[in-house]
C-alpha cells in the first residue's frame, strides 16, 4: 500500500474576500483531523504555517497530551496527536515526507472550487491499494488553497457534492469525508454493486 | 426519496468512565454539522438537550448568524443553520419529525460501539433513494449514546471502521463520514464497480 500523509495549510490560503491570508492555528482541527488521519492508516499529518508562535503553541499543546497530564487522562487522544508534525511551508514538509517515506511524494490537493479534477476517489483509492509512492494530500484552511498551491499539484481531487449545489464544510469535516472515500472500508459498497 | 433528518444527543449519553451524563452543546458541533446536513439534503437537524439554559444560548447564537449581524457577514452559515432545531429530549425531536413529515420516523443509532449492526451503510443508501417513509439517525456526544437509546432504535448502522482497531473520532467528523456514505455523489464508485 501506498504511504498517505496529510497536510492542512494556514498559508497561502484565500480570505472570504480572495486575498491571501495566513489562518490561525485551531486546535479542533489539530484533534479532528489527527483523529481521522489515525482511524484511516495516515503516516503523518502535517500542520503548516509560518508563523513560529503558533507552531511553539501547537508544540506545547501537543505535549500536553503526549507527555504531560493529558496522556494520562486521554489515550485515544495522545495515539492520534502522534502522527502530528510541525512545519513551516509546503516545501519543507514535502521534503519531511521523502526523509521518512523514501521517496519523493505525490502532491494531491481538494479543493471546494476545483473546476477540472484530474482524479476520480476511486482511482486514488486503486492508487494507495496499489502502489507504492508516498502521496501528499494537501488541505486548506480559510476559504481555501491558492492557485498557486493548486498549480503545483501533481493530481487535483473532485470536490465534495452532495445534493444540490451547497458545498461549505469545514475543512475538519471535509478532510474526514476525503479519507472514509479513499480508505474506509467498503465491504456493503461492494456487496451492493455484486 | 425519504426525507432524512439528524440529532445530535447531549443526554443521555456516557462519559469516558461510562457514568450517564449530560455533556456541553458546543458551537462547533452546531456549526460542522449543519453544514454537512446542507450539503447533503437533510430536512432539519435537531440539537438535543434538556437543559434549557444551554438551548437558549444555542437560540442565541442561531439568531446572530440568522438574522444578525452574521446573516450579513457570511451567508453560507446562515444557509446551513436554518435546518438546526432545538429540542428537549428524543420523544420530543421524534415528535418533532412526525409534524414536518407526516409520518412518524424510522429510528437509526450510530455508534463507535456498534457490535451487531442491523442494517449496512449501502442498505441505508437505498432506502433514502427508493423510500418515502422519514429517517432520523441519531449521534451521540461524550463517549457515546446509552444503550437505552440503542435499544429504542429500529435500525443499527456499522461503527465506521477504517485501517486496523482506531475508531475515536470526533461527532463532528463521524457525522460527515455517514451523510456522505449514505448521500454522498458515488459516480466514481459505480463507475469503479462497472
Amino acid at each position: 500500500m501506498a504511504p498517505l500523509y496529510l497536510a492542512l495549510m494556514h498559508f497561502p490560503v484565500y480570505d472570504k474576500n480572495g486575498q491571501v491570508v495566513t489562518t490561525a492555528v485551531t486546535n479542533m482541527d489539530i484533534h479532528d483531523i489527527a483523529r481521522v488521519g489515525r482511524t484511516y492508516g495516515v503516516r503523518r499529518f502535517y500542520v503548516v504555517t509560518p508563523v513560529l508562535a503558533l507552531r511553539e503553541l501547537a508544540a506545547r499543546i501537543l505535549a500536553h497530551w503526549e507527555t504531560g497530564y493529558g496522556a494520562l487522562y486521554n489515550r485515544t487522544r495522545r495515539d492520534a496527536l502522534a502522527i502530528v508534525s510541525l512545519t513551516e511551508d509546503l516545501d519543507r514538509t514535502i521534503i519531511d515526507v521523502e526523509r521518512n517515506a523514501g521517496a519523493a511524494p505525490l502532491l494531491l490537493v481538494t479543493s471546494a472550487r476545483t473546476r477540472q479534477p484530474t482524479l476520480t476517489y476511486a482511482a486514488l483509492r486503486r492508487m494507495i491499494r496499489d502502489g507504492d509512492r508516498p502521496l501528499l494530500v494537501v488541505f486548506g484552511t480559510g476559504w481555501g488553497l491558492t492557485e498557486d498551491i493548486i498549480g503545483r499539484a501533481d493530481h487535483r481531487l473532485p470536490a465534495i457534492r452532495g445534493i444540490g449545489t451547497y458545498n461549505h464544510l469545514s475543512v475538519r469535516t471535509a478532510a474526514a469525508i476525503v479519507l472514509d472515500r479513499v480508505c474506509g472500508s467498503r465491504e456493503e459498497e461492494e456487496e451492493a454493486c455484486t
